[in-house]
């Protein structure tokens, strides 16, 4: 074998689905595998449809990057300025469609477009798998309309992450948030605050903790250092004003060191983001979705003023507890920008280096 | 009158609590005072304890200023390298005064600083008032240790709102925090995060959103353009995870908006300060103390990690819905750094700008 083959063949293959194709998905994808430097280190490969690609490439104003449609992984050439697409053909005619709404078409093509790159990561025939953004509405009206044809039966998902969840047969799982190297991870996302008040016990607690420290070891990170947040303002104030902090949290802090995890808290949750964008810890354990999405996005979402547009929009979502490597953009669909070419790419390009990362040091690879 | 004379007495009056003595305040209020152009647009005198800002004078390395003890506001000579002390003479011996600890002479000393010093702003002899951060533990302390003697016979106050509330008889007040011109405003603060559900009421929506309003009007901003953030994460995403957003808070916009404010919302918590950051919005009224708390601290609080301290610790404290003014930093007491010399009087001088912007507002007088 070819030095240069061989190389190519230590980089890991990165699935990206396509996203919801109304939204601006597609047109990032194609934005984000136009930047060469890449393919230095991954073998990037985008499932979903060929066709709402070729019309992305058009709308991103990259007419010199060709579209490569494949039936298999193994047809993919990973090289720069092509990019491979695993063509689920999904979208009827894509002139036709419609950018910017919430369709039946749109929701299955995404959805099937995740539960394809999870069989690929489960098969083996990808490293990781990164994702776009869809909507959970046009996914779950896909479901219902199609009567669960594509999906064992099922009518709903909540998100995501239980798609993940349910097909590679997961129980316990946690969603982490990451801007370069500031991370949080959450003991719940999706139910209302009065549920996620209910769902901070010690045993949750915990297996976030190990799942978090977990994480930073397969980043990297030889000592990760752990920042466990309260759940009440001023972590209660001495059960002044609540008492989680004391019933639950600590409870599980103290069995996380007892099993060796440098973790400490909690803390007060309004100052340990600042400690954390400031280096001091690797990982915030948070106790409810906002409490750990409002500081990543107010850090990592940034507008400018003067021209009137977001200059950056970062942050890389990543699921812990999965047999396969996923990540995702922490951004949404883009409905409203979709079609125009003006999305930025960079909370895709953050996701997909961090799935290298992370495939590279699961494998054992070193960076190519 | 001599021209000089009389453009200074256009310049508000602020009165500055000293704070726990056995804190920083003492000598953040020695560096923030030793800013001569601080003197350029207001007026400002210490409450406290001459002999304890004698010896931060020497803590914060500023052996030029020159301490003026005063028994009255009319005595102060506010000049730049003065620094004048109300002196209520409160530590019995600064020198054997124990730094960074809890004390009931200290918990005293903060405050009957504070009670003086509202006194003074009811009195109309400061036009704003302007506090440094107390210890809860230490004030609670001393207010049961001295029973009541000076405290109207009450043994507990929550805190520094409190004791404002208390002693100029309001009953509707709002924190409001601010870094430059990034404002929120909460609903409730000090209370455990299952309570702050329950206070998701549309009455004190609105009442937060109408403070919001006026409190922009009076820090001249002409058309208050305000957000609205949602309770629950994605604000319920249409009632599938919590339904307070639909129940209480867009009825309290729509209140709002039929009185001819103009508040949009429930925005999604997570996105909505990135946007006010960006100056999208002139305040965002917050659902919980922690909501409101995150996204400054982590905007306001800047780690360094090369010089491994705080770069920069800014924001400024707002009391809404006093018929005097109040702010204050929003940091602690900072015992642990007490008597070092080393902490940052960003906080107070951006607290200290503020009251005095409210003041010359309030009172039509334009900045000196």
């Amino acid at each position: 074998m070819e030095k240069d083959t061989e190389d190519m063949m230590k980089k890991p293959i990165i699935g990206i689905t396509m996203g919801d194709p109304a939204g601006n998905g597609p047109e990032i994808s194609v934005k984000a595998l136009a930047h060469a430097q890449l393919y230095e280190f991954c073998r990037p490969v985008v499932v979903g449809d060929a066709g709402m690609i070729k019309q992305a490439v058009r709308i991103a104003g990259r007419p010199d990057m060709i579209v490569h449609p494949c039936n298999s992984i193994s047809e993919a050439k990973f090289m720069p300025g092509i990019i491979d697409v695993l063509d689920l053909e999904l979208i009827r005619d894509p002139a036709e469609f419609q950018l910017g709404k919430v369709s039946v078409e749109g929701g299955s093509a995404a959805f099937r477009s995740v539960k394809k790159v999870i069989e690929l990561a489960m098969a083996g025939e990808v490293d990781a798998t990164c994702t776009n953004a869809f909507s959970k509405e046009a996914v779950n009206l896909a479901l219902q309309e199609e009567k669960g044809r594509y999906s064992e039966g099922r009518t709903h998902f909540d998100g995501h992450t239980e798609i993940y969840a349910a097909y590679t047969q997961t129980k316990r799982y946690a969603m982490m948030l990451m801007l370069h190297d500031f991370r949080v991870v959450h003991v719940s996302t999706h139910c209302s605050l009065r549920q996620a008040c209910e769902k901070v016990k010690k045993a949750r607690v915990l297996e976030v903790i190990e799942m978090a420290h977990s994480a930073c070891l397969n980043m990297g990170i030889v000592q990760p250092h752990i920042a466990v947040a309260g759940l009440n303002p001023h972590c209660g104030e001495n059960g002044m004003f609540g008492t989680e902090e004391q019933t639950e949290i600590k409870p599980a802090i103290e069995a996380a060191r007892e099993k060796g995890i440098d973790a400490i808290g909690p803390l007060p949750p309004d100052s340990v983001f600042s400690e954390a964008l400031g280096g001091i810890y690797d990982i915030v354990v948070c106790m409810y979705h906002d409490q750990g999405h409002i500081p990543i996005k107010t850090a990592g979402f940034v507008y400018d003023r003067k021209k009137q547009r977001w200059k950056t929009v970062e942050g890389v979502n990543i699921t812990l507890g999965l047999p396969i490597i996923r990540t995702s953009v922490d951004h949404g669909t883009g409905f409203a920008m979709a079609g125009k070419g003006t999305s930025s790419e960079a909370s895709l390009m953050n996701a997909i280096e961090c799935a290298a990362r992370m495939a590279q040091h699961k494998t054992g690879r070193l960076p190519g």
